[in-house]
């Protein structure tokens, strides 16, 4: 392609509305431009990244056995509620109504039509397994889109559903898509992790999102220094730590903490270790306890894990932390005091905790505090559970290595559904036993389009995006000097231009008349991975200069007659 | 691909609500599946073929310069409000808002956006020309959605739109599109024809309509039988006939003619050759001519052409028929017995009934024609017009032989729009003078989805749809007898099939336990154009079974060795 007959579009200011990197780059390199709030139109550049994702997902998912169709953008409502996930979306379900009055909504996902298909074409469990899958435009009406194409309206996914007739048939199908997502991150040169995920109230029996890890990524991940284990942080078990718990060596003591009402002023007002600290938090029992309240305990240098502690038959779901009134009714002190000594409550303690000795924590009355508690002797340790996050440093719960934390993009999800849509909407088949049986669906996600953006947070610098091989828009960028003087140049580049091109390269040849400090910062800010410099002088010594994105600013002369072998080696 | 993998879903029996071929052949092989009105799914078959369209499309319309680009489904509804279109759309623009209570549309087209597009981004002429287009999902609230994807409501389209700096640039962008266009349909192996069409309400200066053609086509177009020449029937000029009128030989007498009220009563009862009629029609005059009546008279063998007609000065914008009451008003007489002796309404004749002699046609008195009459003897001759729609065998306005009319389905469209979006959106550029110059613009749609109907109409028989080798699902169709019985036949089916798969070849192995007849009907529904029949009758003679969909009943044997060369040459 010759950027005198393309739309480059880019831009050297960095727009005002874009927050994140991939958006700023994204909007600078001239991949897309903003149409209205959360919609997006993909600019020449921006599109031939996003059908290199999409290809890229296509061939690894038609390897995983999924057969590709297209659904329709539109669906009926009343699919929606036949499966009462038409409540549940809320207002991010767009809703709409044709010219007769007739109730649609704009797909966001696509588990009630493809059910719908499945009951209708599929009657036998001969027909399984199945699993099939579509890439195509998405619309959920955000509250606030933002950041681009990471969180926009409109977007561009791939949906996968399975349908087997047992769970063993859902376990194979399911690994299969993992295996599969692991093809296409892998093929598009992300640095990423399959982690374990919460199921949460979709209710499933397995699921892992795939993140690219980025600084930037709105997710925490832990993973093992030692193995495959990754784990969303909300996820990973905190195991106890190793070892007996150690002896009591300190008599507990009542001290007066007026001005400590937090870990951190307790810490530092009584020289105390903050592992020798202990937070108590009080929240909402659930009914079948006693409605009232439950104490928690975790260490002061930890943090309480909801979702763990949402999944105590102590503790009310949703979940919900106890106000001040409602502590004070409790106990008779505030939340800056509160401790397992002397607790009128029933209290659960983190693992962690209960490994602690000479630990001080509130008296449970107001700006008091005991120093030196042990378990057994001072208070009778209870129920002991994994409540807290995972920190770095922390054991690996696959047994090997310690957990590292990082912040990751969520660009994939699968999902063991079981039969949470196949019972609600009647889809099964004749089994084994002539019976009729409900399927096991499971589901799977890539957001093509949010991968585009993932892959920039991951991969940029001062000058722009740094794109992985696979992705980038173009693989080879010419970048004549003075070619609209030099005819030896224009001709050396034309030939060049001709020549890889015939190679099956796919080359972004610079024939604008611009300057080459122009030219140079539009290459690098478009992520081209490769750039050959043709020039005067250097043509003067037989050679062209060629400089790979990812390196420093060193230029590499390369004989004008190996240049292509050169690039081909580059690229096999 | 195995079948036995795959989704067929091949259907024995018609559906009902299918009304169209292509309609009943795309669900009975199943290629689509219907969701709601106008709305369908495509399975995995039709996928393949909507897929390999899009593919062909894509390549060639680069070919021509264009660049993709991708554009939201969702459409701010201001935009159609600054080009005045969200009224004339009507309610076939389906509108919604959001849940900010912001109005959008789903996009039946994208003039305003890419306009708007182009207006951001483009400011100088050395940027020109461009030519930017999208494959995406339209949207269509058709009244009554029917033939399945011919007339759905959403449905894939390529749209293009060129932006020049003057009428000679626009010329050359519509020509270049002219030319893939030709080249997409060419490479797709359909019979088409590029046809002149009106550039109606839309005003612009040059349009031209692609029609595959097919007996089934909504449209008539009429194309010479010895130049490229070709146009919608309603475009075609009619020539005056050739040569001198002839000269009277009868006497003009008034005839009784009380059960006569249409030409063919009159032929049969007074054995009147049709060619010596002619019939007159009393339509609403423009403003600027009268307002009142005005006379259209064309042969008894001819139809008025309403689009021409309305281009005189004389005729009412939007044409309309004089009501018999207003005719009796005006002349005294009812509709069946009109004519132009003693008339005292301004009249105007048709071409060929200017070069009439010895003709009959009513006396402007109930129940009374004029037989032989003669132009200047019994009438003057007045105004002369092409009013009357073309007939097979009249003379080509090229110049070149005969008009021939055909039946043809409109896949494509190409358009020169001028400046109409451009004005009203203020798109321009600073032109060589310095001076804002507003754009040129021309658009260009393909109808990706309803190509692969279309398709299906030109090219079927009774066993289903015959694809053009480029369309085709799948290339080669494997059909081993008694696989599951015969281990040699199962062992040579699997070699064949994994040969031609690494050649290269899209292969449907029918591996399933089935009857050969269900399965040789499967693949001639589903159009596969090359069977190889594997059995242990052919075997023993060393052969494998040959047919192709097109040709009839007989099975050409060749040997086995042989097979994946024979089908490579095919291919060639």
């Amino acid at each position: 392609m010759r950027t005198s007959k393309y739309l480059l579009s880019t831009l050297k200011e960095t727009p005002n509305d874009a927050e994140i990197i991939s958006h700023q780059l994204m909007l600078r390199a001239g991949m897309i431009r903003k149409l209205a709030s959360g919609l997006y139109t993909w600019m020449p550049s921006g599109l031939r990244v996003l059908q290199k994702v999409e290809k890229i997902v296509r061939e690894e998912i038609n390897n995983a056995g999924a057969i590709e169709i297209l659904m329709p953008v539109v669906q009926p409502f009343e699919l929606w509620e036949e499966t009462g996930r038409s409540e549940k979306m809320g207002p991010e379900l767009l809703r709409f109504t044709d010219r007769h009055m007739r109730p649609f909504v704009l797909s966001p996902t696509a588990e009630e039509v493809v059910t719908s298909l499945v009951r209708n074409e599929i009657n036998s469990y001969k027909q399984l397994p199945l699993n099939l899958y579509q890439i195509q435009t998405k619309f959920r009406d955000e509250r606030r889109p933002r950041f681009g194409v990471m969180r926009a309206r409109e977007f561009s996914m791939m949906d996968a559903y399975s349908f087997d007739l047992d769970k063993e048939g859902l376990q194979a199908s399911y690994e299969a898509m993992h295996v599969a997502y692991c093809a296409a991150f892998d093929r598009m040169g992300l640095d990423y992790r399959p982690v374990l995920a919460d199921t949460g109230a979709i209710g499933g029996s397995a699921s892992h999102e795939f993140h690219v890890l980025a600084n930037s990524g709105e997710d925490v991940i832990a993973f093992s220094t030692e193995s495959d284990y990754a784990a969303n942080v909300e996820m990973a078990e905190a195991l106890a730590p190793a070892g007996e718990r150690e002896a009591a060596t300190q008599e507990m003591t009542m001290v007066d903490t007026p001005n400590a009402k937090t870990i951190a002023e307790l810490v530092e007002q009584f020289n105390l270790p903050i592992e020798k600290t202990v937070k108590t938090l009080f929240v909402k029992a659930s009914e079948e306890f006693d409605g009232e309240l439950v104490a928690l305990l975790v260490r002061g240098d930890h943090e309480l894990n909801e979702i763990k502690a949402e999944k105590l038959p102590q503790v009310a779901v949703p979940f919900e932390f106890a106000t001040e009134e409602e502590i004070r009714a409790a106990v008779g002190a505030g939340p800056g005091s509160l401790g397992p000594v002397n607790l009128s409550l029933t209290f659960i303690a983190d693992r962690s905790v209960a490994a602690m000795s000479d630990f001080g924590a509130g008296a449970n009355i107001d700006d008091k505090h005991y120093f030196g508690i042990n378990w057994g002797r001072d208070v009778e340790l209870g129920e002991v559970a994994d409540i807290r996050t995972v920190i770095d440093g922390d054991p690996s719960p696959c047994g090997k290595g310690t957990l590292q934390l990082k912040r990751g993009i969520e660009v994939g999800h699968i999902f063991q559904l079981g039969t949470n849509y196949s019972e609600k909407m009647n889809a099964g088949v004749l089994g084994p036993d002539g019976k009729n049986t409900i399927l096991e669906m499971g589901c799977y996600g890539i957001g093509v389009s949010r991968v585009v953006a993932a892959a920039i947070e991951q991969n940029y610098d001062d000058n722009g995006i740094i794109w992985p091989e696979a992705l980038a828009p173009f693989t080879v960028a010419i970048v004549p000097m003075n070619m609209h003087k030099s005819e030896r140049v224009k001709e050396a580049a034309e030939k060049l231009y001709a020549d890889l091109t015939a190679a099956g390269i796919e080359v972004l040849f610079d024939d604008r008349k611009e300057r080459p400090g122009v030219m140079f910062s539009d290459m690098e800010l478009m992520g081209v991975p490769h750039t050959i410099i043709i020039g005067d002088r250097s043509m003067d010594n037989g050679v062209f200069e060629y400089k790979h994105r990812r390196d420093g600013g060193d230029k590499l002369p390369i004989e004008i007659e190996n240049m292509v072998e050169f690039i081909k080696a580059k690229l096999a």
